[in-house]
């Protein structure tokens, strides 16, 4: 973020948000956080009360290598060949948390002045990550080859950033055949593709799909214990191809020297020892509820012509309202009625279509989202 | 770190060496460790036990603000008061390490090509964060008030990194008239200093010294929990000049997201809970011993003309050998005879003095360090 940027990157509205919706009266569908409640904290507490004694305990309080936890890297290696991304432990670096894993891959591979192609809209700390780097931002629909080539070719992206499975925010996933097309023409091209899996394990519906790293070398995927363990630990994983490993390993050492030690010490014990398939058998139970509810309110009460997502996981739902509204205009009057959303604009790189939001419905109960969401129809048809 | 320099980019000395001394044989006096049979194990253990536990245990794993921990920064701004730093939390930023918040620095600083004046020698890793943010390094003796005022009037640096106190490598400290000298000549020239401050408690002589931020709204002071409590926690925080806290709040927010929640939290209830003067002087005495022990070994197993400092505090003994020396060609023979060091040559931004070599005294017993001064006069004289 050099300094005649600074004036043009600001923080993010979503957190900035967040810091306005902090009211225990306040129904927020703003945040995409997990559930607290659901949350293994006695696994947890296990886990770090383990790594924190007998003899290993004072190396987990040490320096540590930069590349992550040996255990650790196996365990989610061993995760992802599960999900069909064979994966060594080698090719794994442990970041601290995903969004570190973004600053990472611009800090080896954006110069000034290169281009980004990510999908509209798209994650917004992404957009920043990007943004900071000195990077031109050029929108693509992921999800028709013919564009996407033609933006390759125009364009010349270095990379392509995306959130394949139950995006943030529309909830959408690519098919299969379009991960095999982008795959394809990214190598054909030359970009690199950036996977961003947080919420890939969140499935409600439908069947897995394999990651487009499966395919291709040219592809980095990031995954995150964030959204199937606890967001607190900051831990995520990066899944380098070879030629791109070594710079990603000094960045992460000028970034940090390593992930905190005996976070990702707890993080092995607790991969090793609890049925994490279980837990997040209990998560995608728990949201699945909270989707449902949340889709069912959108058609109750909703202004006649709105549009949403029905996505097959994840976290989010994605709503147009009809005509020429702004959802910005709107917010106002939500809080006012003790409800909060994110305005759209926010995830557009360019030309925003203001009449979009973005709903979360992992953070309250179905009894919490019918209510919030009644707050939320009555402040749209009134105002 | 842009792609056309990263072939400029290698990893750090330091940590590829760290790696061939892994040799339980080996007496290394290479890295820059604490001594982990002083760590307050139990202490620790208790902190996230407690942290993880009753009702606030949630949303210690949860998502958390950017700035950091409110009680963390609170009793870290306590610290920096007591040690003649009048600080708030609110000018506070926690970080991920001391080491983030040179990227941090950085990110809001700098612009490609922008100049940073540094020690030399100095720390490595700062030297290789500079590097990858594209300025240009330009050494200055900061003992040297006119050469200071020189360099800043013909390079216009941005920005003036120091280690004022116990500094890595040399284990020099700049006294307090330079300090007011440098400080006035920062503020004249408009040349924001970066005071990084990891070792200052290590005091083993002599008086405190006021950190150089205290008179001045031009220093962005660093401190850390890795010295004195424990580095795997990866926990420092950035006192930040008002006109700079939101740009870096913003490259935090990028870097990734915020730091762990649940090691801050267990930090806040460690130093709430412990009498941590007192820890620091149980490493304060043991440090003491194994740098007189070194001093004295180093008086009997040198060559005739060699030079070393003698400092008050921190972790490293600097070390010139006479005559035409390079103490990187002697390295395999000290590995050989089963000792480490650090060649001096990485510490320098330029013309480096390649009779130079760094050891730090606090990492072995004053048995190990008697036992590993031998051998390296033996590989030293042998060589």
């Amino acid at each position: 973020m050099p300094r005649q940027r600074l004036a043009a990157v600001t923080s993010s509205p979503v957190r900035d948000l967040l810091a306005l919706t902090d009211r225990p009266e306040i129904i927020s569908f703003a945040g995409g956080l997990p559930a607290p409640e659901l949350f293994d904290v006695n696994g947890w507490r296990a886990a770090f009360t383990a790594v924190l004694s007998g003899p290993a305990a004072r190396r987990h309080l040490q320096y540590a290598p930069t590349e992550g936890d040996a255990r650790l890297r196996e365990l989610a290696a061993a995760r992802l060949t599960g999900r069909g991304l064979p994966t060594t432990a080698g090719q794994l670096l442990i970041t601290t948390g995903s969004q570190q894993a973004l600053t990472l891959v611009a800090a080896a591979l954006l110069d000034p002045g290169a281009v980004v192609a990510v999908e509209q809209p798209t994650y917004l700390a992404a957009l920043q990550c990007f943004g900071m780097a000195g990077a031109r931002i050029v929108p693509v629909t992921a999800d028709d080859p013919a564009a996407v080539a033609e933006v390759f070719a125009r364009d010349r992206p270095r990379l392509l950033y995306l959130v394949p499975t139950f995006a943030n925010p529309t909830g959408r996933t690519l098919p299969a055949d379009r991960r095999a097309a982008i795959v394809e023409l990214a190598e054909r091209h030359g970009v690199w593709i950036v996977e961003d899996d947080p919420y890939g394990e969140l499935r409600y519906r439908g069947e897995h799909l394999t990651p487009l790293a499966a395919g291709s070398d040219r592809v980095i995927h990031l995954g995150s214990l964030s959204k199937i363990g606890a967001p607190g630990l900051r831990l995520g994983w990066l899944r380098a191809p070879e030629p791109l490993r070594a710079a990603l390993i000094v960045a992460k050492q000028a970034a940090d020297l390593h992930t905190s030690t005996v976070d990702q010490a707890a993080a092995a014990h607790y991969l090793a020892t609890t049925d994490l398939d279980a837990h997040v058998g209990r998560l995608r139970a728990a949201y699945r509820q909270r989707r449902d509810t949340m889709l069912t309110m959108l058609a109750q009460v909703m202004p006649a012509g709105t549009r949403w997502t029905d996505p097959d996981g994840g976290m989010f739902v994605w709503v147009t309202l009809p005509g020429p509204a702004d959802t910005a205009a709107i917010l106002p009057a939500a809080l006012a009625h003790d409800v909060a959303f994110v305005p759209g604009a926010a995830f557009y790189a360019a030309d925003p279509d203001r009449a979009t939001l973005r709903l979360s419905f992992t953070t309250s109960t179905p009894e919490q989202i019918t209510e919030g969401m009644r707050r939320l129809g009555t402040a749209i048809t009134a105002g």
